[in-house]
């Protein structure tokens, strides 16, 4: 994992633009928040998906670099004072707060650009076949858009919907969190020319952590100190926002969180290299305490 | 031009994603801006020079509705209260006033993801080769990012850089309005497999076309009013900011639209087709009082 983490932190700097130019601020704030210390499970999970298909992980790198970036702007747009009003991120300040709301915006916008414009240069096209790239490229915006990501922030951000129902949850979840990191480990798999049941297995096993990781999000929120967590404990209870254990209460969110991640595990089954790395980022993610 | 805005009202109408879902919300907020009256200069570039170089312009269409939702969610990042904080454009209140902060931020970005989607889509692939595709889609990708549109904002929004100097406001005005006109006319050539001549010859065009659009906004900002507009007239004098009309003067502001003007036309000898479509449009957009 730390071997994947400074290959991908070192290509992701590599990645800025130069900041020789009158446009220098939005280029900081987008390294402020891409640079800050986070776990890069996503574009983990796309280089050790295409590398347990058989694939090369140097050919996932731009896809990986950019699946972290639509990550990195959905955070930055995510604590804006419109929506969660967040202070803290990653223990610093959140990106609006330290270098203000309009250039925040404009460095979440600018990230969000970057991501597709990486894995549509023709660098990446040298290494990487022009049907993976445009397949990897489309799914990549599916799942970031309102039938995805987006999606599960609009239903968030409803006061119209009722986030009650366990049922409710489970969707908004799917599509806030769940849909990219789906789509991260599918794209580590379309890149390495993997084969239907390997896709398969790859959306499976990533769905399962997906929600496996925001129910573990809810219950540390639920249950931790802002110390720990790098960010505002219980912000989502004093935005009032409901969350999975709410739902269904704290016992049986843990629960269901083993539950999911022996489902993501036996979903690696269908690979023939090594899924050690896989199978201990889900038992690692069922026991984090940030 | 009366027939291309039908066309690409039709096709930006269909490409919106099915309201059948929770994320309602913000679907709608997509549809109000992006079906709002406009006048569709940008999509229109892109089929137009297309059929100037010999092409089919169906197929430019998802490229051509792709640059108007990126023009449309940078209108409505624009208004939001951190950035320009408009209550009125196209004669509507704006995308935030009538569906709330939150969801027109979420709109914004759901609309810069739905372009890549629909231009990187498998329906766009079955009529246009996917080099060209993806040659488009990365002129697209940079011309809206850091190096471009964003970039254009981000020195708009700094209170740290001085907006005095001649060349400064029309730097700005390059990245913020210019590079996405130049980049709309110069997809419509790529996607007709245009020659080098024609691709140079649509981007000075768009260049000169470019600024010119701007300095006459700037004019307009001046001069006209609030309801022969359809939004805050002196918005940007009330907002402290600088345009290429304060920098040298009302007469000579005009007397450099019209030599852009003149300029853009001259390109346009450049082409085998007719031009008279483009040269008009040019000529228009000079005696615009709105």
């Amino acid at each position: 994992m730390n071997n994947y983490v400074s290959l991908i932190e070192e290509r992701l700097k590599a990645y800025l633009p130069s900041k020789d130019c009158m446009q220098k601020d939005v280029i900081d704030a987008m390294e402020y928040s891409l640079l800050a210390k986070g776990k890069r499970i996503r574009p983990t999970l796309t280089l050790e998906f295409c590398r347990v298909c058989g694939g090369n992980i140097e050919e996932a790198m731009p896809f990986a670099c950019a699946v972290e970036m639509i990550h990195t702007y959905s955070l930055i747009h995510d604590d804006l004072p419109c929506m969660d009003n967040d202070d803290l991120r990653r223990g610093l300040p959140t990106n609006h707060i330290a270098n203000g709301e309009a250039i925040a915006l404009l460095a979440g916008d600018a990230l969000l650009t970057l991501a597709f414009e990486i894995i549509l240069s023709e660098k990446t096209l040298k290494s990487v076949e022009s049907k993976k790239v445009i397949a990897a490229a489309n799914l990549l915006a599916r799942s970031a858009g309102t039938k995805g990501m987006i999606g599960g922030q609009a239903i968030d951000v409803s006061d119209k919907i009722e986030k009650v129902k366990k049922e409710t949850i489970e969707l908004m979840h799917g599509l806030k969190t769940g849909a990219l990191i789906v789509s991260a480990s599918q794209i580590g798999a379309i890149i390495a020319g993997a084969n239907d049941e390997e896709i398969a297995a790859s959306i499976e096993y990533a769905s399962a952590l997906g929600l496996a990781f925001q129910i573990v999000d809810d219950i540390l929120d639920f249950t931790s100190t802002t110390e720990k967590l790098g960010k505002s404990s219980l912000s989502d209870e004093r935005g009032k926002k409901f969350t999975y254990v709410s739902a269904v209460g704290l016992e049986q969110s843990k629960e269901f969180v083993k539950e999911l991640t022996n489902k993501a595990i036996t979903a690696l089954n269908s690979f023939k290299y090594n899924t050690d790395f896989l199978k201990d980022l889900a038992l690692s993610l069922e026991k984090r305490d940030h």
